[in-house]
């Protein structure tokens, strides 16, 4: 399965984000120009962007804020609550929970597991640390949506084999292996050093002379 | 500037992964079909990819595996060494800190910068924490090529601006902002909720009834 409109997507956190600002500092209408201008893309790009969300515009004004906020969030299924579970509760895992705007999406992370006896039964970020062991009797009752693995790329395979037993039908994937799951199974894997890599096609472009825009 | 292959480009490190897991395995050679199951992408992508680097197979046996994490390094351009700083030694910050596939790619991250008095002279994976006052100071004369912001959301432009006015050119940006900068300066800016987004539209089209794989 193919996501046609990634780019788009991709961006909705950073619109979100910049959009919260707005709604924090009392503003009530915001323009695609704007936009464009705060993300460094073309007024084009915001407009088709948003027209995907299927939120009519105002010709004077633009977007209501509020409007916009809630329309990315539906368009994104942010609008509804989603229950997640984390394994590995490590510097990237703790980075995760710390992740102030999953409260704005809608999407809880409501059980942390490790292996470490340094971190079980302690808090991170005020998630209680539960022992690995644990995970089947702790999550077979109610399964969460999303499992989110937060591991060594060595123990990435064993965490998704015990969470699709349980029923975990979605699964995150920050280990950067990939894994094997039965049909009907989903994996968006994050590969952090993948926009290390674009950074560096994007320096020797550069450095052979091609003009650089400063796009993020 | 656009990058064209971008999805290439994003693949490589995860390519690497397993090609260093093979090289560990004392696997000599390596198949397109091997790569494309492993990936669970198909055949022709990965044939496509490794295309792009430039390397000739062969017929019988494939790729060398040793020949081919040459090419994929030398594509992406992580063949020479590239110093960078780090700014923000958080959860996020200890993670990259510790993600040792960096040494593979020749990048190395120099020094390490916080504002915080339980970070300042400690070490995280064998860095030394330095005093954020003290950056100018510490890199004025040899400005590392990239910098890595991994600061909150609300102080990340001022550390733009910093590495900017240093000589860095190159920003890998954490901070779900985006940053005004000079010409000349690029900017990968790195949403990690990005892929949040992506993976709940494959919900969605899940949900909805679509033919779901397990596609990475």
């Amino acid at each position: 399965m193919k996501i046609q409109s990634a780019p788009t997507i991709r961006r909705m956190p950073t619109y979100l984000h910049q959009l919260f600002r707005l709604r924090m500092a009392g503003r009530e209408w915001v323009s695609c120009a704007e936009l464009a201008e705060y993300m460094n893309i073309p007024h084009i790009v915001v407009r088709k962007d948003i027209a995907m969300t299927g939120l009519p515009g105002n010709k004077r004004h633009g977007f209501r804020v509020q409007d916009l906020i809630d329309a990315i969030l539906r368009f994104v299924g942010w609008d509804k609550m989603t229950p997640a579970t984390l394994i590995g509760a490590g510097s990237l895992g703790a980075a995760l929970l710390g992740f102030t705007d999953f409260q704005a999406y809608n999407f809880r992370i409501e059980s942390v597991f490790d292996a470490s006896d340094e971190k079980i039964g302690h808090e991170i970020h005020g998630h209680e640390i539960y022992d690995i062991a644990d995970i089947r009797k702790r999550l077979k009752t109610a399964p969460p949506k999303v499992g989110i693995i937060c591991v060594p790329a060595v123990g990435a395979q064993l965490i998704a084999d015990i969470l699709v037993s349980l029923g975990v039908k979605y699964i995150w994937n920050f280990a950067n292996v990939c894994l094997k799951v039965p049909e009907g199974v989903i994996v968006q894997r994050e590969v952090i050093a993948g926009g290390l890599a674009v950074l560096f096609a994007k320096i020797s472009k550069a450095e052979s002379g091609e003009t650089i825009t400063a796009e993020e």
